[in-house]
């Protein structure tokens, strides 16, 4: 699994490097945009993204553009995120961010170019264009207000406050979840996959989103700066509500293992072993030590 | 004239307001994207998108959610570019900023979420999916790092030094230069004008919007706060190199007027009579108040 996540990795970060190569002016934005997004990622989603177009027998040429775009926003994201206004994290995996690297200003700004450049790098797919247009229009609904913005705004009002359980969801299947459900909805719109399999797609994304989430929780109390890159204790730092926080350790690693485990039986039930990377990455996501 | 911009003007506000209608949850984003783009602006861009749509022929239902999404894209400019990390303005067009009005993070994100919806506006175009495709390119383009955020970057750059006019002029036609260029060609997309009246009304573009430039430059010291809705002689706080402080009063009112003049010739020569909203609009531009 290692060998095939850092195979489809290497290929992403190839593809980014030459989209960002291309801009060169001015310096600092480019550079920023850089160094925001080549920072030693997990490129999950792009993974996620040619992981399922081969599963749905797609060549994995297309779609390439399609998930460096992802990338992107998830990069423009973390970058507004670490703000001063924001989190005010001065480290994001193990690297200065990049606001205290390039300047608070520059970071609103890269931020800003690293979302807007992604829907030009969408505009590149070599598919027909209506369907360029139903990616777009699926990006910009699942990165916008309704999708992971309205979670990261949630996110910020529940600060120091107690949430209910629902709103702690909210939470998680926007901030997180539906920048995970882009890929593979993508992936099914390029192949042109009916409705039946996408349901399903998206499930087991909206599931390993939640995996993720909960296992972030939890790697925030039991991990170590070293695996996370980041100072260990944020989320109580900022009286964030978290699952540990509501449920308990060791019901929450309950829950992980539910969600990992409904994830990839949908999978099976669905594709069999043709699903055998879904299913590893769902494995992945909650074992993973960072 | 007044009359002719006021109808449009009123159009692009009702859509404005039923594209932001729209969007509910969560309350602060919905509210403060509309508190953002609804604020007494002149839409210049809307107007300019859909008088050149008037002059190409084409009916004016068409290109309405694309003016809509240039205007939404100007204001999340304007909400980024007045946090406190930027131009640290409290006041836009004589109401509090979105920031003072909603927080800074809030305005960070509110910022966001509107350039994401205004890529989710220019899909619902009723026009063939590859002029939409079209369309997106150009917008990300022109308000991406080689455009506006290009020209607003090396404006922060640019404060408190003496810069020279090439730099003033990138500045200029990228910052505000760009984002009036949008709208013209934008519609000659969705016309499909050829590449000679494209250029011509490039070039307009490209007039006005220095011209534009220029006078607000002239605003910034001639100006009254109930006439520019914000403190007078900010740029000169902010040490900002400006064609006054450049070529000294005179001599600049004398280029603004060129600027003008040579846009209303470029038009009258390319298209004669038929393009008088066109030649009123760089004589209203030259003489606005505010």
């Amino acid at each position: 699994m290692k060998e095939y996540l850092k195979e489809r990795r290497d290929l992403v970060d190839l593809v980014i490097e030459e989209c960002l190569n291309e801009l060169k002016y001015p310096k600092v934005i480019a550079e920023g945009m850089k160094y925001s997004v080549l920072n030693g990622g997990k490129r999950l989603r792009p993974i996620l993204l040619l992981m399922t177009l081969d599963l749905l027998g797609v060549q994995e040429k297309k779609g390439v553009p399609m998930s460096v775009a992802i990338e992107m926003i998830h990069s423009y994201s973390l970058v507004h995120d670490d703000l001063p206004a924001l989190d005010n994290d001065d480290y994001r995996r193990g690297k200065f961010s990049t606001h205290k690297k390039f300047g608070e200003a520059e970071a609103i700004l890269i931020g800003d170019a690293l979302l807007t450049h992604a829907f030009n790098l969408i505009t590149r797919e070599d598919i027909e264009p209506s369907k360029i247009v139903e990616l777009i229009k699926l990006t910009s609904s699942y990165a916008g207000v309704n999708g992971m913005i309205g979670g990261q705004m949630v996110d910020i009002e529940s600060e120091g406050k107690e949430i209910d359980l629902p709103t702690l969801q909210y939470i998680h299947t926007h901030k997180t979840g539906k920048l995970l459900m882009l890929p593979v909805e993508c992936a099914c719109i390029i192949a042109g996959a009916g409705d039946e399999r996408r349901e399903v797609l998206k499930r087991y994304a909206e599931l390993i989103g939640l995996a993720f989430q909960i296992k972030d929780d939890i790697l925030d109390i039991e991990g170590t700066f070293e695996e996370i890159g980041k100072p260990v204790g944020s989320d109580r730092e900022l009286l964030k509500s978290t699952y540990p926080s509501i449920f308990g350790m060791e019901k929450t690693k309950e829950i992980l293992d539910e969600k990992v485990e409904e994830a990839k039986r949908l999978m099976f039930d669905a594709f069999g072993e043709e699903a055998k990377w879904h299913m590893k990455l769902a494995d992945y996501i909650g074992n993973r030590r960072k």
